[in-house]
């Protein structure tokens, strides 16, 4: 078996070829990964421009004159706009381009009208309120670099610019199939007491949409040599990465392990010192992947994460899956075995730090995934690390 | 003007009427809030499961016999499990039932078979590897509580529960109408320098989605009485919250705080001492609300988030649109004005804790939407608040 350290290196190493990108519409393009650098391609604002709803001036005026003739009105977006000379002021908008001559805004506010005169009460500095050319951006600069994911920020700058079509990262397809002939799916009636309720085809299916991949459910396949090798088969030809739940363990029905290979897939490695989840294989072939997950819930999501995440991230173009943060143990931690283990925790966030305790978590087998329930995260304890103290510093990743 | 603590009470004690719900597949539930407790109707599981690959046997056996006779097998999903007495075991696998009379699981890696018997090498603890009733949940017990939204965990335990459809509360119905002559939308030809590329639908319109309320995009409408009377009626009939932008300052052309009070609705306030936004109104006309922001593209965001999001969250039945989290200042901070401000700062999380500082912000206008990009939050500084040193523990809006 391998350690963690080691499996994750071979996953970061594994060549998933090009970036595959796609153009898709502005409003279609929240929360997908950029896979273009967006360019400003020209200053912005162009011109200088009101920022308040006042006069414009030369601010050379302010010592000479006591009140300034009103020599028109400046909307914001007139498409004709006079220029200001010695003596005078154009009455000038929020968002209006400054007139020609004029180089400060004197507001509303700072100002008393008599009939068509302004007269000043409240000076201010020269170049008040205009917003200078290029005060957000220079044309050439990068606004946005490849490899984000678009929130609001990056959607509104993107109209600002006029980009109407934007190029992101193709959602890698991620087929999940979900083996065992004890497996019942959603809806189905149960017959019998050892049939389990699916749940593995669910939550995989909500992380591939989580990490912006598109799942593509495939189902439940029972203990049958033959179906499980004709819906990987199926899978593989229709996806980047086909993700399995179950028979990769040491039973007499655990036939993924033994069908992988004989699909003709690479496999990358099998057992990692992990807990849970030490039955994990990872195998390739040609372009795509396959990540063949222990059956147990909690087992099957961690790793998932570890795993499947990763391989998801590096197709979109983004860097991490999850971010790790640091956060302080509020309680002794018992070390269960000498991997590297993975421990659903509440995460809280308190004074300034993050916090990690496990109050209703419980213990027991990898089959609990209600321990991910509530603001968990999964915390990350070294093969070599033993049992840890309160107030330790430890490692988790933030779900 | 009110203070910004007022404006925000003021919000929070606005009737918003009952939690409005509909009911949705599970596969179409993630990321919606739920709007019911979901409550276990069983003990999980319902009867003692294997944990393992092994042999089912009766613990006090372990002392008393060298060997057990394998008396069958017992494979995950079978219907028929047989019972185990003194003297032999039953061949279990993980997730298989435990058979009747057994109590404890050795797992195939403990013990050497010898024809129809295995020895045992490494004895266990009673109960070994078996999954006592109720280990994940009772019956009984709430698993989820309402006004959580749907996470990967979420949606899984729901389809263990075989949960098909599940009650979440309804996407409120926000529209978005930017005024002001001078914007051009999105793909439209520029005509001439005056005019300005409209960003703030895109914004807000990508803010309400990912808020979990549904946008309805009502376009842009020049600085006309009519057609902005107009288009707010139509919106006020389509939605829940009418979101507009411009329009309410203190020049000639801000139509939009004078109509809002014309189209029958009262008006909460109008003026806040915040800056950016400060010009911000509120108004409710009957169960519907307006939200009157600034036309500057920093302005709006920054008191959409303050004023707008706290109505959709409380429409969806959720505490916080956003974490309020502490962090430490890198760099001195002036302050600007009187008033409390929100300022665009970089949030990194270093050495388990944040940080702001203000590298690559720039200073100026309110119309500066390129802040906001990157790992940006709100740096909240309050009324009172005054320049502030390096190593000052700030509030920061996390977006």
């Amino acid at each position: 078996m391998i350690s963690y350290e080691t499996s994750q290196n071979m996953i970061s190493l594994l060549s998933i070829g090009n970036l595959r990108s796609e153009r898709v519409f502005l409003t279609a393009a929240l929360g997908r990964v950029l896979a273009e650098d967006i360019i400003a391609d020209s200053d912005y604002p162009l011109y200088p421009t009101s920022a308040m709803d006042g006069y414009a001036i030369l601010h050379s005026d302010l010592g000479e004159f006591d009140s300034l003739e009103i020599w028109g009105d400046n909307p914001a977006g007139a498409d004709e706009v006079g220029g200001v000379m010695s003596g005078m002021c154009i009455k000038t908008f929020t968002g209006s381009l400054m007139p020609q001559g004029a180089d400060t805004l004197i507001p509303i506010e700072n100002v008393r009208v008599e009939e068509s005169q302004i007269i000043i009460e409240k000076p201010v500095p020269r170049g008040f309120a205009v917003r200078p050319i290029a005060e957000s951006y220079r044309e050439g600069e990068i606004l946005i670099p490849r490899g984000t994911t678009l929130g609001f920020a990056q959607i509104g700058v993107l109209a600002g610019i006029n980009r109407v079509m934007i190029r992101v990262a193709q959602r890698p397809r991620v087929a999940v199939i979900a083996t065992g002939s004890e497996i019942l799916d959603v809806g189905e009636t149960m017959r019998h007491a050892g049939q389990i309720r699916s749940s593995n085809s669910y939550t995989l299916q909500s992380l591939v949409q989580q990490l912006g991949g598109e799942p593509l459910q495939m189902g439940i396949v029972g203990d049958d040599k033959n179906d499980i090798m004709e819906r990987f088969e199926e899978a593989l030809r229709s996806s980047d990465i086909v993700v399995s739940t179950g028979g990769v363990s040491v039973g007499d029905y655990d036939f993924v392990k033994h069908i992988v290979p004989k699909l003709g897939a690479e496999v990358i490695f099998k057992g990692v010192n992990i807990k849970p989840g030490q039955h994990v294989m990872v195998a390739q072939r040609g372009s795509k992947f396959i990540v063949s997950l222990p059956g147990f819930a909690y087992s099957s999501t961690v790793t998932f994460i570890l795993y499947a995440a990763p391989l998801i991230a590096r197709m979109l173009g983004v860097a991490n899956p999850y971010d790790v943060i640091e956060a302080t143990l509020k309680v002794p931690f018992a070390k269960r075995s000498n991997k590297s283990e993975f421990t659903a925790c509440n995460l809280t966030f308190e004074d300034g730090r993050y916090w990690v305790d496990f109050e209703g978590k419980k213990t027991g087998s990898s089959a609990i995934l209600t321990n991910l329930l509530g603001n968990s995260g999964l915390m990350i304890c070294g093969e070599e690390d033993g049992d840890l103290e309160a107030g330790t510093l430890v490692r988790v990743i933030k779900l």
